[in-house]
């Protein structure tokens, strides 16, 4: 078990692109949005459902932490629809004149815009309100604090790369893709190896902080079981965007920023485990009841809305370059980055059918896990 | 009483510079280190005297809150010191295999640079911390959810310049001064009336805020009772620095950016509270005892440590602009600043002799309040 200082150091930090502008975060989460909003019932019913709300005491303020929650606006939504339901389970109760106060809980990396988060904050909430720098793969609150934690769009993300595969010896070394979509047995065994460890941590850590009682709400795409990683709609995203940075230093050969080489020591720390995976993990952790696990669909979609098959690869791309811009920066250059985002753009396009495919499995998943009351 | 939501919308913001350049409050606030390291012994003392902690369940996690917390590093030292202090507690109380974790709020304006404070969280930290954006005139934490609150030199800030002294008609109008020293007795009415307003609006968030038993430590700029506004060192200060702007303007007249009519308009949103004030507004909360009140000289002065008058004028014009940069940037132009902190130098150099003899009386307080065990 590492310290706790150790703890703290665990978890690279890739914030979500800040500000305002065209390819902000703010403006290009609204497909993640849709989403909240398709797991908004589900959520309700789980916290009417399970959340033991008897068992804390009548004076306990309810504290509700938001992992990952970037800059906003997504996250006052998500904690929204968590309050509300709060609330609906108090009046069933018949709790109507103990509606306890709520506290809530922003957590990103230290490197989140939290500046930009505190300005945003719904003047008339009706909570109040704390940010937490830090990765959520270490301990972030104190023990038996929080009643629900939530996490949408966040777990996907590794701690980091797996070291084997940037490690040229190895034979999980992933030359010439950055993902581990169509690459060897061993790059995928690396990064889901990775993905238990960081899985694992993440569930230990919130044994820990969460009451006997509370619940954990966890939203993310999550291969289905049976579906290979070549036909998960998030991991097509990622090959063809790997290819489209593969093309470029292809064509940049000589030339400069894009390098081959430069492209085989990049790799996305992202990784989509499937919900048998998920649920090894809850049984090695055994602190935790999987109480609901059930597949998104979007009551409404944003991107449905758009007409052309023009417009919607173009919205997929600038998502996906709101959350990719910083870690691509840091690696290459920011000057790649019009270009690559253009030729994902089109790319996406000519190959649209196979996202518009893979998006009918329904991709992202919601698990509603509950803490047991017991030491473990 | 005003709704919550009012309530947030109260407070002005003033935030320290940040960053880590020549004016910033991080290299500008080693004068206010000094004094905190001189509250050390009293902080230590008032937490092992006064601190309640059998009435805390022994699993109860340690709330502390810093509000008015800036950019750092004071807040870090002060907080270690009373960890520290809280640790020491415990080992007297026996409670050696029960030293509690703790959570340390970190509070400040939402315009506070929280980006900064947290990218130099001390890595070593013994506590989980939390950033909570906004005015301390209002409520920021649950109910009784906070065991010891400290502020050290930020509840001379008023919430607001008094209405009255930027209102031509009234005869509290202060025409050709910032601030209240050398004014006519309606202007310093009119500020003491602002602080007696804020300090109730304080206190009256903070009995709802602690837990019974729960210690709240103010650190401040406080005129001794009997001294004189006039010869109080902060005051003198400020009516410097208020000379200093007026002669601006007198000299530019006619040519733009310092006007007379502008200085007319800028009035500085602090007020320095006597003894006998604050005694006045705990008494008047009622929810409070006041466990300590003592004035604090520096065991080591790094301004007494500088060899030249005129570096020590310097340093202290540098403190002062770390404080007042933004807030005279927002009524004037960015322009201003090195001429009006250059003649502020000097003007501080030349009256060294009557900053000196006022410092000599011990210009700061260390207030220790406890929370009364009592719905009030």
């Amino acid at each position: 078990m590492a310290s706790e200082k150790e703890m703290r150091n665990i978890g690279e930090a890739h914030p979500m692109k800040s500000g305002d502008g065209l390819y902000s975060y703010s403006n290009n989460s609204y497909l993640q949005r849709d989403i909240i909003n398709a797991a908004k019932q589900i959520v309700g019913e789980a916290i009417v459902e399970s959340l033991d709300i008897l068992k804390f005491s009548p004076s306990t303020t309810i504290r509700v932490a938001d992992l990952g929650c970037s800059v906003g606006p997504n996250t006052f939504f998500a904690m929204e629809n968590i309050l509300e339901a709060i609330e609906l389970k108090c009046q069933n109760q018949g709790l109507h004149s103990q509606i306890p106060e709520f506290q809530v809980f922003f957590n990103d990396h230290t490197s989140n815009d939290f500046n930009s988060l505190f300005s945003v904050l719904p003047p008339n909430r009706r909570y109040h309100s704390a940010g937490v720098p830090g990765s959520f793969y270490s301990r972030l609150f104190p023990n038996h604090s929080l009643h629900i934690v939530y996490s949408s769009f966040s777990i996907q993300w590794l701690s980091r790369v797996p070291k084997k595969v940037e490690d040229m010896s190895s034979p999980a070394w992933n030359k010439g893709r950055i993902y581990y979509v169509s690459a060897a047995d061993e790059v995928v065994e690396a990064y889901s190896a990775q993905c238990a460890e960081d899985t694992a941590r993440f569930l230990q850590a919130r044994a820990q902080e969460i009451a006997d009682g509370g619940l954990m709400i966890l939203i993310f795409p999550a291969r289905p079981d049976g579906i290979p990683h070549s036909q998960f709609g998030g991991n097509i995203l990622f090959d063809m965007l790997g290819f489209c940075l593969m093309d470029m230093a292809k064509k940049a050969r000589n030339m400069g920023i894009v390098s081959e080489e430069k492209v085989d020591m990049f790799n996305l720390p992202v990784y989509h485990m499937s919900d048998q995976e998920l649920e090894a993990a809850v049984e090695r952790n055994r602190c935790f009841s999987i109480e609901r696990m059930e597949r998104l669909r979007p009551i409404s979609s944003t991107l449905q809305s758009l007409v052309s098959t023009r417009d919607r690869a173009q919205a997929i791309s600038f998502h996906v370059r709101a959350a990719m811009e910083g870690l691509i920066k840091a690696h290459f250059d920011e000057e790649i980055l019009d270009q690559l985002f253009d030729s994902f753009s089109k790319k996406l396009e000519q190959e649209y059918s196979l996202i518009e495919s893979a998006g009918r499995s329904a991709p992202n998943l919601c698990a509603v896990l509950k803490r047991k009351t017991m030491n473990c």
